[in-house]
């Protein structure tokens, strides 16, 4: 494998999720921070109208808008699209895509602890998120890469991708405790990678404990798509934690339980994300698996 | 005092504040639930188009559109200036404004819990607050009547006021706990309103803890208002807990900490409020007084 030339850091492809836009403006404002004598970083506001106007997205969720198609398809007009095709044009080097290695800040209203998004199960990957985790056992890893989708996400234009996901945290606030745990892990994966370039990371094979999409489960809704329970109390805040069969995973509003009723153990993820109430996505339901790597 | 005749129950004044919103369609789905015998209750959506965009507000901050100055001012053009004097009208009964209690729910991003926010200390409002803290220890009570300003929010149209604040509570979302914690704040005052038409409130003397406001503090900015620094760690959700002189409130991005200068000891609330942070509010300061009311 070629050494890695280049790494892009982005923040606020969400514009309501703060840690990643005040990491990027700091980063921006101290360059000497993400510098490193082996390769070149370079840093990004994803979405600046976002930012500026408080919210997630203007018209359209730009994390939903690098599909190969998307990007090629020259038709398609709204804030996001336009600028997802500016992006994948300001990562672009010497005419060539993608960037070696891309890392997207973001925060999620869920209690997803600190989390590192894999973009794909590239050995490279993997043993880059053994080793961070390996130094920080609380970091959670988890990926979609075997869904059979297409990554759609910022992440994909990097060769090697990693989303940072921290909660929870409401949009529209810092939280200074996951503010500095996202930057300790940003400097943590830029340490790494100055030692993959430099030869020093062994090959010694690593534990990984990984957390990989297997579906979703979405809220009770009525015929106009009127949602009808809640996350019940018991599964709030849950992430990463067993749900068995027969626990209760809604509550309706009249207080009534909704019961998990699927037949195998499995390990929900971004329960209770505000962004995804619109996706029809209660939480993601995840397998874990330890590996070696 | 004549009886009380006619309450209002206010949700999505807010429209990203779903514990409000929700509640309000089961209370209009449901009308039994709020329906005594004594006096007409009747229900509001306050901010529709807010809710449908699933944003706070659609041009401004509903909840500081009912300044009677404002009321008054027909040049006032903005959505959020016509909907007030739209509620205001729809609040209106043969020409008579206002309805004798008005209760506005609302969810906030800060550690409140459950709090009641009290439009006046009216004896009425705080021996009605007395009762309810008294069957639920844990409902904190706050109050901004004696700051000097006017009441310019959605609770200034009650003769009698009250928001409810629950939190934390991410913009977006929905908890099941704190909604029913809302549904039984709201029976718990309407029974109390029953009960007090029924002549069968006590005239005992009650004990009242209550959080008065004393003022303001900003999150440090440069000149052109940009935030340098975040709420505390040790600061974040400690909502109605003793902030003593030299405790540290900020953080800045640097990781360099900022002490609370204030040469007394006082109670901050609203800490960290997503929507406060363009509003020039980190934190309110409070005073924690015992009363006998």
């Amino acid at each position: 494998m070629n050494p890695i030339q280049r790494v892009a850091i982005a923040g606020g492809t969400h514009g309501n999720e703060l840690t990643g836009i005040y990491l990027i403006n700091k980063f921006e404002q101290f360059p000497h921070l993400t510098k490193r004598a082996n390769f070149k970083t370079q840093t990004l506001l994803g979405n600046p109208k976002a930012v500026s106007a408080g919210r997630r997205y203007i018209d359209k969720d730009l994390n939903r808008c690098f599909g190969k198609q998307n990007l090629k398809d020259m038709t398609l007009s709204c804030y996001e699209e336009i600028r997802a095709k500016i992006i994948q044009k300001i990562l672009e080097h010497n005419g060539q895509s993608p960037v070696d290695v891309l890392l997207d800040l973001h925060s999620t209203t869920s209690n997803m602890g600190v989390t590192i998004i894999l973009g794909s199960l590239h050995p490279f990957n993997l043993r880059l998120a053994a080793y961070i985790s390996s130094m920080n056992p609380l970091i959670k890893l988890y990926s979609s890469a075997q869904a059979g989708r297409e990554d759609v996400s910022l992440k994909s234009l990097g060769k090697f991708g990693f989303t940072i996901e921290v909660g929870p945290v409401a949009p529209g606030t810092l939280n200074a405790e996951m503010f500095q745990k996202t930057e300790e892990i940003v400097q943590g994966i830029l340490d790494y990678l100055e030692k993959w370039n430099q030869g020093k990371i062994s090959d010694d094979k690593m534990p990984l404990t990984l957390y990989q999409y297997v579906g979703v489960i979405d809220y009770p809704r009525n015929e106009q798509g009127k949602i009808l329970a809640m996350i019940h109390p018991q599964l709030q805040c849950r992430d990463y934690t067993a749900l068995h069969p027969g626990e209760p995973i809604f509550l309706t509003f009249d207080g009534e339980a909704i019961a998990y009723t699927q037949n195998t153990t499995l390990y929900p993820v971004f329960i209770n994300e505000a962004a995804y109430y619109e996706k029809g996505i209660a939480m993601y339901l995840t397998e874990k698996q330890e590996l070696i790597v």
